[in-house]
């Protein structure tokens, strides 16, 4: 038998029961050990992404587990071995896949949202998903690789070089993931968050974090800057004050990569843009390369898992978890533990 | 003596008389031949300016004219040399000098807006902002040398590719000057104007000009792109409705530079930029190789002068020809005759 848990309407998840499947040829069926919950699957809870995702819908994309069972036509893995998914299915033939932007594929098949996601105790994926894990590598660490990869691809796109100086907007797991690997990258990070819990979390990884609201908050900038702006800022708030702060701190030339998801549109300071020649760069997800960095950069103890991890919960609470998720209060990251399984209605 | 036309407030323009006065060391007096009109210029005329242009000041930054007094210490020029002027002043010691990027200098001065322009029979200039034009290209041709820089620039910070397809939001001056340098420049090039003439003008010079308001414009950009949407979008515009066009048009990882100035800030498709990975370009002025570059693009007759050059005024109908560009009707690039002169208030 089987267990996930469900999004079956707006703040409602349950946990269903199936039997486990033998996976179909070129496909293995996982072990999984644990799920992360991210802000797209908040998105989802709250109802906001019902077009997408069609109840009952198994969410979950940031996992890990081991191989329990392999379809036939696979080859290069055991049952047991620890791994994690890269879950996006691309159809290769759209003119993004065709100019070699699978990750932006026109009909791009994300799991977890456009298909059966990771919150459940067996998870059957196509074998080319897979990226290996390695031995040491906790596995509850390693349902970090999904974001740190969305970290590592933010900072590749905004081709940040050593020594500069980079404001993160935004302290939520994604800012602190981007701004701990911009720092491993050489850069000199300033995060700005207004909540006080994350910017403490922030100061605890050794990051000068402030509040954007704070009237010194400019000048403190400028000051940092030698009153030049900072090279790259990276929003990640989704907020419309985010975006401000971030194009208003940029020097001549410097690039604000767009990391977060803005629903509606946001009202831009494009004079600024023009004025100071300013680029805007789009991030979505990832390539291949983001993930295996990603793997990398936790195994080596870069990123700072166990910090970051601020619950695990088992499958029968994931209802509190989102809540406690949606809360922000006190909380980075929470992560479903998929061993636990489980039954009948999340609470 | 020498006479100018000067700014003297909202909707007034006088044409004043000073003594010629010998340049001082390191510059030359230039005897201006022709003062093209800019977008920039009219609001300066609207008195939306007011705080960079203290009446009364000459405005003109588009310009061409001789070479008609040498001060001491200026090598390398005669007397009666046809010449063109890059109208800006860096300081050399700002963050964005020293990063090289001396045309967006913090303190940037642009001759015509911050310090006296062209519009005068006699224009005093450091000689290190001449720019030589060749004995052959006329000199009226030579007052678009300015805007054609600006296209030169854009472009090339589209890194725009032969084979790429291009849509060109706006179809005034610089953007029938983007459109024709995209074009030269390998690229297949789409422009939207809302505006009758000016598509005709654009429709003149070879190029396929469409109404951005027609039912049809998105299935139009879609087909012409094979359903990928463009590679490059200039937005030339500084409407809102321009804006929307451009960002809807983009391709995945598609480039949208942002020529036109928009005084206010502006609703922009967030998530088509995080969707698609769509990337923004502030793009203000030049460097000198964009100038050298429109020389030469104006000598060899790529850049069609003569069309879009539709009336020539003297000195004495200034205002006429601020009013002419205003309306848009029936005009695309207005220039001052400064060899005519002139006393008395411009009518």
């Amino acid at each position: 038998m089987s267990s996930h848990v469900a999004y079956s309407g707006a703040r409602t998840l349950v946990v269903e029961t199936a039997d486990a499947v033998p996976p179909p040829p070129g496909q293995v069926r996982i072990a999984v050990a644990y799920t992360g919950i991210c802000g797209t699957d908040l998105h989802i809870f709250h109802g906001d992404m019902d077009g997408r995702v069609r109840p009952p819908g198994v969410l979950g994309h940031e996992m890990s587990g081991r191989i329990a069972e392999i379809g036939s036509g696979v080859e290069g893995w055991q049952v047991g071995d620890p791994v994690t998914v890269m879950p996006l299915r691309w159809c290769g033939e759209c003119p993004a896949c065709r100019a070699g932007h699978t990750s932006i594929c026109h009909r791009l098949v994300f799991l977890g949202i456009d298909a059966p996601g990771s919150m459940q105790t067996s998870w059957t994926v196509p074998a080319d998903t897979l990226v290996r894990l390695p031995a040491d590598l906790p596995l509850d660490h390693a349902a970090l690789v999904e974001p740190t990869a969305v970290a590592v691809h933010d900072v590749r796109r905004a081709e940040l070089r050593p020594g500069e100086r980079a404001l993160v907007v935004g302290g939520g797991p994604i800012g602190l993931l981007i701004a701990v690997f911009a720092r491993r990258s050489g850069a000199e990070v300033l995060l700005a968050e207004p909540d006080r819990y994350r910017r403490s979390i922030g100061e605890g990884l050794g990051l000068t974090a402030l509040d954007p609201r704070d009237d010194g908050f400019t000048a403190t900038v400028d000051e940092w800057t030698d009153g030049a702006g900072a090279a790259v800022a990276f929003e990640v708030s989704g907020a419309a004050a985010g975006v401000s702060t971030a194009v208003a701190a940029l020097a001549t030339r410097g690039r604000l990569v767009q990391v977060a998801i803005h629903p509606a549109p946001r009202e831009v300071d494009l004079h600024r843009f023009f004025w100071r020649e300013l680029t805007l760069l789009g991030a979505r997800l990832y390539d291949r390369e983001d993930f295996t960095a990603a793997v990398d950069l936790l195994t080596e103890g870069v990123i700072p898992a166990a910090t970051l991890i601020s619950r695990v919960e088992p499958f029968g609470r994931a209802t509190e978890a989102f809540v406690a998720l949606e809360s922000g209060a006190n909380v980075v990251k929470v992560l479903i533990d998929c061993q636990s399984g489980g039954a009948g209605e999340a609470r």
